[in-house]
């Protein structure tokens, strides 16, 4: 099955918001909520996107023919790409009622571990979605990062115990989720940590913590002191705040001051191998990719995800190739125009 | 009743030059006058607009969660949120014959009021609009701010003494109104201020005075000088002169030159709370907003300005909290990107 | 008759290439020539109106209530305002057949004279051209400049002659028409002049001579060498070399080089008074307008002219009189945000 | 036959793909392969026109007026102007079968010679494109630059035997073409080359070499040190590696680097004699245009070469005219604006 036969596909599959479009850039949806787009004025999605395009790659073929290697390490895991499916939720409500939290998540867990990569799973108020997540991570060797929402501790405290028992290669928090407009005022309440009450977290966890949402050389520098492995340089989205700037414009400052004392995920509008490449040529040690996923179980389930990532390898094999990288180490900044 | 549901009803409600768009940025009336276009070709109204929506802001979660609180005090006086309706005037001839200037005026106040904020009401050539002004005010407490056009100072005195008696917590004028295409050649007539006079008014004022209308740090100094309280950084909605730079362009080096030594507003193309944020972020103490609000009164009236302010509340305290900023004195410039 | 109205009857009135559009921009001629667009792509018209939109001027109205003086004194002789009708020629070909060079030039320097302003006039291969123009000038006590192409030495000394019987206040040539299409391999043959045929040029004028098409700091300088007493910084509006930079882009270098040692004109895509207080506030003496003129006589003959020089003028008063400027003298490069 | 007919013929004659546009700028065929657009989301081509454009030219025409000399010799060849073919190949699969690349090349090279300038031919998977191309160039007196991709080094043998048979002036490789989708796993196969692969292959050539697709001064330096003669700054046309630089962009610093040591020559979006000037303002020796050439081909064979050739020729000469350069060494960095 071919990509654009997914794509087909998910046109008809999907709910009355997501489009599905030839290239999903956030100008169809904006600021469509429920649905894909982002909050406020929406520009936080298109921004996301845009930035990376205006980034350009220093193509340099002088250099050894030999394969390329693009896989990956992340917490003692190893993946063929670095490249994450990101935590999404809510699947009923944004993108049709094809399928509910639990079984996009059973499925995307299964699909990633099976194309090769891994999936980080969303949370959700009712319990039942973290518990299907955590069960479906399990059943995949603890190929998968649960996502938890910051609810207050005693929550996180049950969640942490429920997704500890998957023996997961490490576990998030979307610190972000706070702003998301189907959470506030719900119970149990999700807000802001401070750095105390997220070392606290990070105890409970008991395993390689990363904190999903970070858009300030400050918050890295906290998440860092917090004990946090790593980090996801992320604004959910453009869905918890309007008008941030885009992930791709903060990452470098961020790579800058905590790089190479914790890891760095980034993501928002990273849809294809050349935008991963460009990522890692910032600074960024692996990238998730959200709303394509969706597009791609809705289309095809796990043959959709298979051909997703097949489609990533190769453009991310032949970018390094075209710029004479062999690895993803080999990946540097004086990789992309202007730097 | 919902914010769209006020737009829906100001649409039938208007007059034929605004069209109560759900973004109202100028580019749909342009250089319509009369109506709520801008001077000459048009873009000082969109370019107002455009440069709020060009800065990006920090988002930064990891803070301690505790409620937001967005209260200002300006000479005295507490209002809910830094955001005050600016001056509007000859809605009949701008907006349509639902609402003569004194009906407006009478419905704003007491509705601002009402809704914790503050109105500043707007002159004309006619004196019963600034006696209508000046008993709304009355009516409600001194809660509002009669704004007065820059006549002869024989006319300035007999407003004075009009507004004085209204007990309003503030006085001001906007020095820049004689660029408006219906004021020139009037009577009575207005015009350019020098220091000298301005000082006079001011004195003539005796209570806390806010020059309205200042494009250049030059003018602050003067306004300064001439011992006004606070100014308005305003192009007049870039109806009084074509091709101003905008207001967020030109107010960080106002902040810079005068701030901490007098109250400095802004006004032009601020929509949403996020925006009310950034001029706080750049170093203004509060904000006008004028066109909404009388797209709010024209639809509904008092319950109109209501959901507005509840709205601009919600999204301002929202940022605040996903910025990490729990009162008006936390938010600071580095919480915009690039400063 | 008002602008308006001049308009509409213009565009029943010109041929089939300039649509005598509400705003003069280029986008609708592009590269129509013959018509009024622009050399090659056809971007040197838009770019020259572009730029100066890209402009802000700074309102300041914290000043002295008098009136604005206008008024512009070029060699002796003095004008209504810093705006002087450009010189345009084969008005059949581009504007079609309701007049041809003679009748317009006719019917133009005495409509500026008229209004206040004064005229260039255009050359062409037909000596009757220039004949006509030089009895226009004459007819109306030399008020009017007459433009010679740079021909060879020999063509120019008759025109010369013929010219200076006229008594205008200034002769000028535009250097640059070496790149009009239709002056290519024609008799008599045109095309560059060194510094030194140059020198010789200005003493056969015995008149104030201005050098029309200069859009470097090499070229003023050399144009100053050759004892130009004035030039016109033009790229011909676009007609003479695709992809030039705008007048405007130029023009502050040009005045840092050689302002203050000759008198400094520029043209290319000025059409309002704001635009005319922008030019002087980078440092121009004064302007030239050609294609507006057109529209102008061809809408309403003599009318047209008036009513465009009476809008041009109370738009200059306006912004003179917003941004705290009296005179001409006191327009300075500070008016301009950014400057 | 003018160029607009050549244009027009060539709209019935080409595949469904290239749609012959009357600007040739990426825009209506952006990633149509086959076809002539680019690779991934198709910007490569795009901005490759686009940085041109943005490029303005200093007029000057106080200077002599003599006739402008165009003309240029690259390794020992004296050609009309500073412009080549550029190789193209699988006509058929990408413009339509009015030709193959045995045709093709056989009128262009002819073509080409006939007009005063030379072109470099395309390789192909087939033996056969490579013995047409050297036949063509043998038959015009070695007036050709055969093109050879990065096979093998066996291949590459093979073939230098039999393109050197034909005495070419110069022989160049295209070190990019493996990124080529139609190139990928094919036999032979092709990929990178290390400086000392590229030192054999120079050695073997025994004429002048060109190595074509250098993007950056780390490869036009490899180049250099592995005995090359000459390079072409290329990105080949946005068909081997998605969103690179433009060429323009990046010429002025390889320029720097290695100039005076190598004959720089670039393509990518060069259309007009305009465009020609600015790259060798720039300081590229002399550029290769590819889509462009085809069109004239399918157009109208030898005379739609010739047409496009003589306008070419034109523009440039205007361009040098217009901004005082007699010959192409007179070109120089000084006559773009902002340099």
């Amino acid at each position: 099955m071919t990509y654009q036969e997914v794509m087909e596909q998910a046109r008809g599959a999907m709910g009355p918001y997501c489009k599905a479009c030839p290239v999903c850039n956030g100008l169809a949806c904006r600021n469509t909520v429920p649905g894909p787009g982002a909050k406020g004025i929406g520009t936080g999605f298109i921004r996301n996107y845009q930035k990376w395009q205006e980034l350009c790659v220093n193509m340099d073929t002088i250099c050894e023919n030999k394969p390329v290697d693009t896989s990956f390490t992340l917490f003692g895991r190893t993946v063929d790409l670095p490249v994450f499916a990101a935590p999404v939720g809510a699947m009923t409500l944004h993108y049709g009622d094809k399928y509910n939290d639990l079984a996009y998540n059973d499925i995307l867990v299964a699909a990633c571990a099976e194309a090769g990569i891994a999936a980080f799973t969303g949370d959700g108020t009712d319990p039942a979605v973290m518990e299907g997540a955590a069960a479906a991570i399990a059943k995949n060797g603890g190929c998968g990062v649960p996502t938890v929402k910051p609810w207050n501790l005693e929550t996180i405290r049950q969640k942490m115990d429920l997704v500890k028992a998957a023996d997961p290669f490490a576990i998030a928090m979307d610190i972000d989720a706070a702003g998301l407009p189907f959470l506030k005022n719900m119970t149990p309440p999700a807000g802001s940590k401070t750095v105390e009450e997220l070392r606290e977290i990070v105890a409970m966890a008991e395993k390689s913590f990363i904190v999903k949402g970070i858009m300030t050389v400050a918050g890295a520098k906290k998440a860092l002191e917090a004990g946090a492995k790593g980090i996801v340089v992320s604004n959910h989205g453009g869905r918890v705040l309007d008008q941030c700037p885009s992930t791709a414009e903060v990452l470098p400052a961020i790579v800058d001051a905590v790089g190479g004392r914790m890891t760095i995920l980034v993501d928002g509008g990273i849809r294809t191998g050349i935008d991963v490449f460009k990522a890692l040529a910032l600074g960024a040690d692996a990238v998730l990719i959200g709303r394509p996923f969706v597009t791609m179980v809705y289309g095809a389930g796990a043959e959709g995800v298979k051909t997703y990532v097949e489609k990533l390898k190769a453009e991310l094999a032949d970018t390094m190739a075209m710029c004479g990288a062999h690895s993803l180490a080999d990946i540097s900044r004086s990789m992309l125009y202007g730097f």
